[in-house]
């Protein structure tokens, strides 16, 4: 059986349609609805531009719960000011009338290009079919997943059984082409009963070790967002660590499945830092070293230039000990206590043409992270050079 | 008159041959030597894992003055632990010993690839027909500025007058096609009479608007440094606005010639920050658009797409108030209050072949700032790809 994932939770079901803001047709409107307003959380982008969607959302997800999200691709509905939040209450209410809820109970995600208005009266036009066509098939949680997608090629599901209780996802965005468009977003469901805290505080860490890993372009967008509703139809009640692991598992698979569909990208690498004063340090060192633009294409050229990785990891702006350094290429040493080793560069470089695993020992505290990202090619500054 | 940068001012000598490090014969060691130990002042890069040389010039400097530097290029002598340190020391060593003065009192940079050994016999074999080839025309200076070179297509040089006294300077890297053996270095000599705490002040002061302003790939490297002596020769002390002033306009000159020579760049964008709470806050939204693979790929693609400057200003980390926002691009407005205007994209575009200017307006506050990059190009990528 296909994955439903945010429908496979009971309590939940979801709709994608195309209402008629992509010029091509593709499906360009979700929503995803429990049966009564239930426990929800949700972790947005910390952008000071974000967007008037986010805005509005992260005033409404503070009361900790929620009936619906409503989501249209195409338009990201920022840089487009008072108008804009106008135009996104005006998206939450229409789904609100035909749900019979309040609106403050629906929260509104929109992705695409920044900085043209929403054509709302295409999107509250079409929400009495979208609520209509509900359902909780396979097919109709693939419809959902792909209203919300933009240059995604494919559409991203995951689901997780953990005996009793059911935890189920789709994601959108992050490693595309034109990341512009490419706002990183994710509706999770699961039918565990979790009280609103337990949620925030368990989505948090679950972000930070996966969608929060997740480096393409260094670029976070002004619409990222994060949501999850817990329906508790299945009574059971797991426990906070329960929660977040399961949250990190299936944010994990779909972070994994984001990366690799980054069409600008060769190959998915993953950088694992070790040895930092903590978690948060190695983590910044992590993101600096996918941040660099010459670290990513020396990755993209298959080329084992740890020189270039020991310089990233010093301008982190965290403690890192240079006399300590290791820097293994796919299990293979090339650096150790801070100076190079001789290895045989052909034969590594053979191994870094598809994905690899970078690591790097930065000193000896507790501290540790895994980013992934991908390489930095031609094709992707071709592609995001290209007028839109 | 060609300028004579470093040997303008009276008091010093430069001299750059080849010593046998780069393989291709071009000049490799170079020296600019003081009559006695001068005033002194350097600011190096903040990397933690900085090479040996800078290690070893940053205690030494620190005492407030100097009386010769020795530079390298083919080698950054980094990633080399403490045999690293001790080259650093012997190389040094080399040419205090053919000066007569104290080795504290030589101060060493080394620019090339990361993680290799210096070949120290080399350089400390070469100094002796270094010292004697020391000489204050335009072909000694010249000599000096290409022994530093990596990937440079040019010597980069400058010089100014003001009324009794000068000041020069050399620099080379930055916006190279491979910045990873591009470490920024500068060298600057003045003649006036200047304390060494104003010019540690003065200095910070200036490359702060200058150098640390240039941003052509967001690394920082690990040997980066810029030097400045004070000879006295001309007896006259200027006051340290006007030392910083000078120190502006020399470093200035000398970061627009890096941005130029940015091979793997097709043109230099000039970003302007206004409106910040603080200068440091603008400097930080500057940088953080520059920083933006998506946003420099746009100036390759002469693409006016003002979002992606929305969007990078608003994850600077400082504040930015959305609804405040005004974006131009060569003066043309393309959004105001946050949202977007109409304007002929075509026209603007047809303004964004070449060299342009890309100011951002972020809200009511004085802070300001001025950041000097490059576009992202396809070529950087495929020559950052290549194994060196």
């Amino acid at each position: 059986m296909d994955a439903v994932s945010v429908t496979d939770a009971s309590g939940f079901s979801a709709n994608g349609l195309h209402c008629g803001i992509k010029a091509d047709g593709a499906l360009d409107l979700t929503a995803v609805v429990a049966e009564r307003s239930v426990p929800a959380a949700a972790v947005f982008t910390t952008s000071a531009t974000s967007a008037p969607p986010v805005r509005l959302s992260r005033g409404r997800v503070a009361r900790g719960s929620a009936r619906a999200v409503i989501i249209n691709s195409g338009s990201a509905n920022a840089g487009t000011g008072a108008a804009g939040l106008a135009d996104a209450e005006e998206m939450s209410a229409a789904l609100a009338r035909e749900l019979g809820c309040d609106p403050e109970d629906v929260l509104v995600c929109s992705t695409g290009p920044i900085g043209g208005r929403l054509p709302v009266d295409l999107i509250t036009s079409s929400v009495p079919d979208l609520v209509a066509g509900l359902g909780r098939d396979a097919a109709h949680a693939t419809a959902a997943a792909r209203g919300m997608m933009t240059t995604d090629s494919v559409p991203k599901q995951a689901v997780r059984s953990f005996g009793d209780w059911t935890l189920g996802g789709m994601s959108k965005g992050a490693g595309m082409i034109r990341p512009d468009m490419a706002t990183m977003l994710a509706v999770l469901t699961t039918d565990a009963e979790i009280r609103p805290d337990t949620l925030t505080k368990a989505l948090g860490e679950a972000v930070d070790v996966t969608f929060n890993a997740l480096n393409i372009d260094g670029c976070q967008s002004t619409n990222d967002t994060v949501i999850v509703m817990a329906s508790g139809s299945s009574g059971v009640t797991p426990a906070l660590d329960a929660v977040t692991d399961a949250l990190a598992e299936v944010c994990g698979d779909l972070s994994r499945q984001m990366a690799e569909d980054a069409e600008g990208a060769s190959k998915v690498v993953t950088i694992t830092v070790t040895g930092a004063g903590s978690d948060a340090d190695a983590r910044r060192i992590g993101m600096t070293i996918a941040d660099s633009s010459l670290v990513r294409s020396s990755f993209y050229g298959a080329d084992p230039n740890w020189g270039r990785v020991f310089g990233a990891a010093g301008v982190a702006g965290v403690p890192v000990d240079p006399d300590a350094i290791e820097i293994a290429y796919e299990g293979t040493v090339v650096a150790s206590g801070g100076v190079g080793l001789r290895v045989d560069e052909d034969e590594l470089s053979s191994r870094l043409q598809g994905d690899f695993d970078l690591s790097i020992v930065v000193g000896s505290g507790p501290g540790r992270a895994r980013i992934v990202t991908t390489d930095l090619t031609p094709e992707y500054v071709v592609f995001n050079g290209e007028r839109s």
